[in-house]
């Protein structure tokens, strides 16, 4: 059995950005040299996510203005409790599981197995601080 | 290690619709001949899931119904702005982060490790089109 | 390859609970002697959940309160048809949609591989009854 571990790594300057990390993720799973496998991609924090879906702009600004429906930003301790520890990211902690923490892709042939549309998005909610993904795949 | 890769085809005719897909997945993993592994199954689609819950008609429709009130169908740009791309699927993409991308199932014994309600659906939110769904284990 | 199966067990007396498992599950790890893998953690019920959140109880009320609007607890078979069935759980299955059936870990020297606020919890939503989570590792 072969495996890798790598670490990316993001400060963003905004509160909320999504950003295409399919490069990274495909050039990790090539030098592995692993042809069958499984490629694990997850958020090491839980104001962030890492999700598949399309690299549409149109649909990343609906993805942001409906997550600020269903979880609005509001730094008071009223809406979240979360926020009397002195945070104000309580909102970002709702988001991310609505947009998931990881996912699991497949290595076949010594590539990410993927869907005609399918790429691998870094989302973050809670921006201006340095956050990390972990990229780990197993296989042969 | 051992590993099977392979595809599981959909046509829908509604828009929206879940299919359970667990006999697929099982006879795939039987004639793998992996004993000990995990098994990934994902929708190679970004407007459908693949999910685990309970096989009941009733529950089904609650889901559709309640899908539509949090993400609803809306040709317009308004509401969606992915449709100005001409798309008018929109809602699509938002139903299919309630309900995720894929399931990881243990396999134990040569069987995928289930409760007993689980049950493997494939979920399409934009139908009437050709659409795959990706099955590969890994294991021993 | 190595692999290693165990099932946690709960009785939880309130209807909606979030109880950290990690200890648990990097118990499990360690003495699988795995170095390098991937560790699944499911729940084996369909109105429950395992996911990865921050151990704050302000947060976890916060989550109570969101799961409570998105999808009420109403025993009537009006709001949830699944409730015609005899069961009072409807919502149980909507909230588990929304906080995820699992997560995958990665192993990296013999642990998980975590970021600095992870942590591992099973989320129940129909408790006052016998339930499992499944915690499936593979690698070397």
């Amino acid at each position: 059995m072969k495996s890798t571990t790598e670490r990316l790594m993001f400060q963003i300057p905004e509160r909320m950005a999504f950003v295409n990390i399919t490069p990274q993720v495909e050039a990790i799973v090539a030098k592995s040299g692993i042809r069958e496998g499984l490629c694990l991609v997850n958020a090491m924090h839980i104001t962030a996510s890492v999700f598949i879906n399309d690299d549409e702009p149109g649909l990343h600004d609906d993805f942001k203005r409906w997550l600020e429906q269903i979880a609005p930003f509001d730094p008071s301790p009223e809406r979240y409790r979360h926020n009397r520890t002195g945070e104000e990211n309580g909102d970002a902690h709702h988001k991310r599981q609505i947009m998931g923490r990881e996912v699991v892709v497949a290595i076949t042939n010594g590539r990410l197995d993927f869907g005609p549309w399918e790429q691998i998005f870094y989302g973050e909610f809670d921006g201006r601080r340095a956050k990390r993904v972990l990229v780990k795949a197993i296989g042969e």
